[in-house]
Parts: structure tokens; C-alpha cells; sequence
């Protein structure tokens, strides 16, 4: 491992107030359990802050974007060029993600991980480029272990600025054209599941297309393997890149350390978040999975996370455009755990009648009858 | 059928320009279909709205509340006092649909369709009372054909009423306890599931409790079928009522008259639409189904309407709240439509490479082989 590995220090949320959620929840005027998959988000976001009145604040999406050396093999549908030409869409606020986010109040900024083009300094773009693009990893290791831990370190950095800014919820995206081709690679790798079942369609590759990313990605792994290549982590990760996957996984263990909630995305998105969930399994406890891709790997990620998301909607976009759609709900798990009120307080009859009714009503049967 | 059955006129949304959103859609800096379930809504929005960009106004959210003679006889978890005490609730803002449609920006009134309760004249109440409660259908029809043809004619005035005031998205909620009891009794014949998969636990009951609403809906039925019910929607509303679920169908058939979206809740509001639907198929083209309640009834009304909800969330709460909680998915599919730069505006290439990409690797592959 390379000298300069960023290190974190993550523990997982306190257990103090979890029973005193549960009764703060219990005692909200709703039936117990009715609000479903909000009360365990409510009892997650309260654990992670350790507050019986959580607060969102400075909520903030970061777009990670990287060009892929196997991107110019075919993996795509789409040409190379469309990576920087999509990050000029970010930056000209006309892409999902920009729509998304103005609607739901997240603050949206840009990563240049390592797009194959100059921009220059510009409003809302944050360079940290690694490289023009990674290698082609049909050839070679996609990146080198210490641009691996640059990566990850300047992904950390990123996110240690934004908490000291007080933001403490932080939603992930990703722009990258070849990037599932990475995510599948890495999936395969940290899962276990067979290689076939983590490759889709991406951006929309028609049947053919599919045939030649699923071979193109088996002779990936055959050269990885052959080269002695590990399921480490780490190793997996700089095998396969893409900059943006390795910079989202520092961003999520420096969110985690900081105790940010965090929004995870997609298919691209969970897979940066196995290596980080390799490197230090509290991570996953800070997360809220936001939607269900329509990208067939991602429930084997989603499994070897054990994570229900919110969303099931059939996106297959990327940008982060799931969690920025998510996250609504995530404010109305808090919302409903400051702001409804208790039986107690808004005078409700709180106490199943249960059996007492059922007697009271087979008593007044009773009296019909005599 | 009383001569005061209130006259709907409600046509399909026109097709005219159908293939025109599809094109706008499609030249979305995306790939096809990438948005998913949002593509599908906002062409159903386009379609209702007749419109490329179409605008959601005055979003508006009502909730029904009405007593249940059958709740005395033992079909809920609660006792009956908790209808008017919700009520309650919801006017001084402590509820969950209060916290939802403040966050979410829509306006919340509360209707009085039939609480057995004096509220007197309040601020966000409604006075549309139609009876203390209905008759308790274990014993006679829960309201008679004058009482169901003004509780359809009050909900109808109270949208007509909004669409004035410029609404033109509606969701829809409900507060009533035993109005689980009354929906299963009405999904069932209806959609012809058997009663015993359209009953479930409500708020909450247990195995016992289950069980015993089970044989008390079982009786309702039989004495229905005794006195020669019928299947025909009207019937079967005024058999079982109650009045919010009356109103409700009344101001479904409205809202969809008035060109409305309209944000269908779980259980009790989708019961509702069954008796509209039967009524004018048509107004089922103006609704988008929020959530999947986990009310097991709720399924067989789902597949009858072939509804595919947006959220899947374990709510089980009524009052509307996943009409709420839903609604930022309708603005993000409107936004979108209207926000979103195309591929030609953004220089986004929108072309797919897809095979030259393919033909380009392979002679780059042949080149080096040389």
C-alpha cells in the first residue's frame, strides 16, 4: 500500500437514544409503525447525530466525474466526449441533476476526478483531477496505487470542507462515460457475484452491445487475474478506477467520520461505496440508500449491503439525480420526528381499545338480544 | 337512483401531442428512458394539461374525515372518539399530513364529511357534515341513496370550488376510524378479490382482533347479499359508506371533470376510485397512484386499476400523507419536462456510437496486431 493512504477514524452511530427514538416515534399521533420505512430513517438520522431532534443542514451533492481509458474499447453507448460535454451541462445548470437539485434545496458542485478536457477555473467546478482519464484496463491497471490514494484523499478533503461549513447531509453522484463498465468490475470483484450478472446495459447498449461490454469486462478480469490481481479492496479498486468511483469512496469515509448522513445514489455510486464499506465497515451505517436502479448490479450490491432503498422508480441516470429525488423523504423522516405532535400533547385517545371494544360491542349484542 | 345524483362530463385526456412530449423527452440530456417512472408522469401530465409545458398550480390537499357506525361493533384498532380528536389535530398542525404539506407546499384543508362530532365553524374546516357518522352496516346500509348522492354532490362542490381558485393538482386523504373495514367491504365487490384478501390489520390490530373484523365484515356481507345487494358502484357505496369515501369519489369525478392531476393516497382513497372509476373510467387517467400501502387490500385494487404507485414505503397511515409525501416526484417529472436542457441546446453529443464505437476499437485492436 502506498505511503500515503489517507487514514479515518469511523465508528459507528452511539446506541444512547435508541430506545428514546423509538418511544418519540411511538408516541407520535399515528398508529406504531405507520410510517414505515420514515420511522427507521427517523431512528437512523437520530442515531447518527445522536439527537431526539435531528437537523439537516447545508445539505449539499457532489458530482464526481472521470473518463475511463476503456471507455474508447466500446463499453459505452455513448463517445468519450460526452463526460466533459456533461459536466458543461452541470455547470450551465441544465442537466436532471441541476433540475433536482434547485427543486429539492441541495447545493450541487462539480468534481473534475479526471475528465479527459481543460475547463479551466470555472463557477461550481472543483478541480481535483488526477489524470486525463484513467488507463485502459483492458491493458493495464486502470490507475496507479498512489494516484489511487490521491484520489481518495482529495475526495476526503472535499467532504472535510463542506462539514467544516456545517454541512452535515451530503448526497453523491457520478458522471463518467464507461463508468458501469467499472462499477460492474469492482461489483464482481467485492461481491462474489458471478461477472455476468453484474453487467448492464449502462446508458442504453442494445443486445449486441451488451455481448461486447460482457466480453470486453471478462478479458478485463482474465489480464487482472492473471496479473495476480487480489480482491482487496484497494487493490480492485486502482484495477479498475474509474478516479471518480475512488474519489466518491474517500468523500463517503470522511462523511462518515464527520457523521454526515449520507445519500448514496446508483449502481456507480454503492460500488464506490463497497471499497469504502471494505475499508471500514461503520461507513454503511451512515447511509441511506435512495433508489433502486434499474442497472441489473446493483441488487447484488444492494444485497451485500443488506440496504432497502427508497426509491424504485426504474432510474438509470446517474449524476446523483436518485438521491437529490430522494431526499424529500429523508427531510420528512426528520420533519416528522420534530414537528408532529405526541398523543399526549394533541389530546388523542392513543390506547388501542382492542379487547375493550370487542366486549363493550358483544355486550350491547347482549342487550339486543334479551 | 335519487334524482339528485350529481352529472360529471369527463373525457380522456386528449393524445394530440402525444408524440411531441415523447420527442421532447427523448432529447433530454439523458439517456432514453433513463428517467424512468418520471418519464411516464410527466407524459401523463403533459397528456392531462394538453400542454409541452405544463405547470402544477395551487397544489392543494383535502382531507375527508367521517364516523363509522361499524367502528362501535369492533372492526378498528381505536375507539371512535379518535376521528374527531385527529380532526382536531389536523387543524392545529400536529398531524403527519400537517408536517408533509407544509414541507412538500401544499395548502391543507380539512372536510367534515360526517365526524360525529360538533367542531363548530373553524379555520381550515370545511362544514360538509352529512350525518354524526354513518348507520352501522352490520345492521342496515350505512347511508341511504339521498344521503350518498349529497355526500358525492358536496365533495364534487368543494373541487369545483378550487379549480376556480386556480388548483389544478389535487391529492386526496382521509380520516375516518373503521374505514378500513368500510374500503375492504368495497374493494371487494368491486374488484371481485375475495373479502377475506381485501381485509387487513388497519391501525393495528392483532391476530385476535384480525380475526374478529374478518367475521364482522363476513356478517356485513351477508346481510348485504341478504337484502339483494348488488355489485353497482352506488349501491355498494351507500351500503358501506362512509361519507369521506363518498365525498372522495364525488371529488375525484370533479377534479378529473376539471382537468386536475390527481394524487391518489393508499387504501381508503383508492376504494374510493373504485366507486368513481365505475362510475367514468376516464377519471382514472387523471391520477397518479403515490404509494403502496402496506393494507393488503390494497393490492387488489391496484391490479384493477393497473396502477403502478411511485412510492413503496410500509406506510399504512391515511390522512393523505403518501399523497404528500409523494408530490415532490410530480414536480420533479414537471421540472424536468420543462428545465432540462435538450442534447442540441446543451452540445451534449446525443448520438449514440454504438457499433462505430465497436468498429473503431476493433481496427484500433487490428492496428496493433500488425
Amino acid at each position: 500500500m502506498p505511503s500515503s493512504l489517507p487514514m479515518f477514524t469511523i465508528t459507528p452511530p452511539a446506541d444512547d437514544l435508541q430506545a428514546a427514538l423509538r418511544h418519540k416515534i411511538d408516541r407520535k399521533t399515528k398508529p406504531q409503525g405507520a410510517l414505515g420505512a420514515l420511522e427507521t430513517l427517523a431512528m437512523q438520522i437520530g442515531r447518527i447525530q445522536n439527537s431526539l431532534t435531528p437537523q439537516l443542514c447545508q445539505a449539499q451533492l457532489l458530482v464526481f466525474a472521470g473518463d475511463h481509458g476503456a471507455a474508447k474499447a466500446g463499453v459505452s453507448a455513448y463517445p468519450q466526449e460526452v463526460s466533459w460535454q456533461m459536466v458543461e451541462n452541470f455547470l450551465a445548470g441544465g442537466a436532471a441533476i441541476n433540475v433536482f437539485c434547485r427543486q429539492n434545496g441541495l447545493g450541487l458542485s462539480v468534481v473534475d476526478a479526471g475528465v479527459a478536457h481543460e475547463f479551466g477555473p470555472r463557477p461550481g467546478l472543483i478541480d481535483a483531477k488526477i489524470a486525463w482519464g484513467t488507463a485502459n484496463y483492458l491493458e493495464s491497471d486502470a490507475m496507479s496505487a498512489d494516484q489511487c490514494a490521491q484520489a481518495l484523499t482529495r475526495g476526503a478533503d472535499i467532504v472535510r470542507g463542506l462539514a467544516r461549513g456545517g454541512c452535515n447531509v451530503l448526497g453523491l453522484g457520478e458522471m463518467g462515460i464507461g463508468n458501469t463498465a467499472a462499477a460492474s468490475l469492482i461489483t464482481h470483484c467485492l461481491t462474489g457475484v458471478p461477472l455476468a450478472d453484474c453487467v448492464g446495459r449502462g446508458t442504453g447498449l442494445d443486445d449486441a452491445g451488451l455481448a461486447r461490454k460482457q466480453a470486453l469486462l471478462a478479458q478485463a478480469l482474465g489480464r487482472y487475474r492473471a496479473a495476480r490481481g487480489d480482491d482487496a479492496p484497494l487493490s480492485v479498486l486502482a484495477a479498475f478506477g474509474g478516479f471518480e468511483i475512488a474519489m466518491l469512496a474517500g468523500a463517503m469515509l470522511a462523511a462518515a467520520e464527520a457523521g454526515m448522513v449520507l445519500l448514496i445514489d446508483g449502481f456507480i455510486v454503492t460500488s464506490a461505496l463497497l471499497v469504502a464499506a471494505q475499508m471500514a465497515p461503520a461507513v454503511r451505517d451512515y447511509c441511506v440508500f435512495c433508489h433502486h436502479s434499474a442497472e441489473p448490479g446493483h441488487q447484488a450490491q444492494l444485497a451485500a449491503l443488506q440496504a432497502q432503498p427508497l426509491l424504485d422508480l426504474g432510474l438509470r441516470l446517474g449524476e446523483g439525480s436518485g438521491a437529490a429525488l430522494a431526499y424529500p423523504l429523508v427531510q420528512a423522516a426528520v420533519n416528522f420526528l420534530n414537528d408532529m405532535a405526541s398523543f399526549d400533547a394533541a389530546g388523542v385517545n392513543g390506547e388501542k381499545c382492542g379487547e375493550k371494544c370487542a366486549e363493550k360491542a358483544e355486550e350491547k349484542a347482549g342487550e339486543k338480544q334479551l
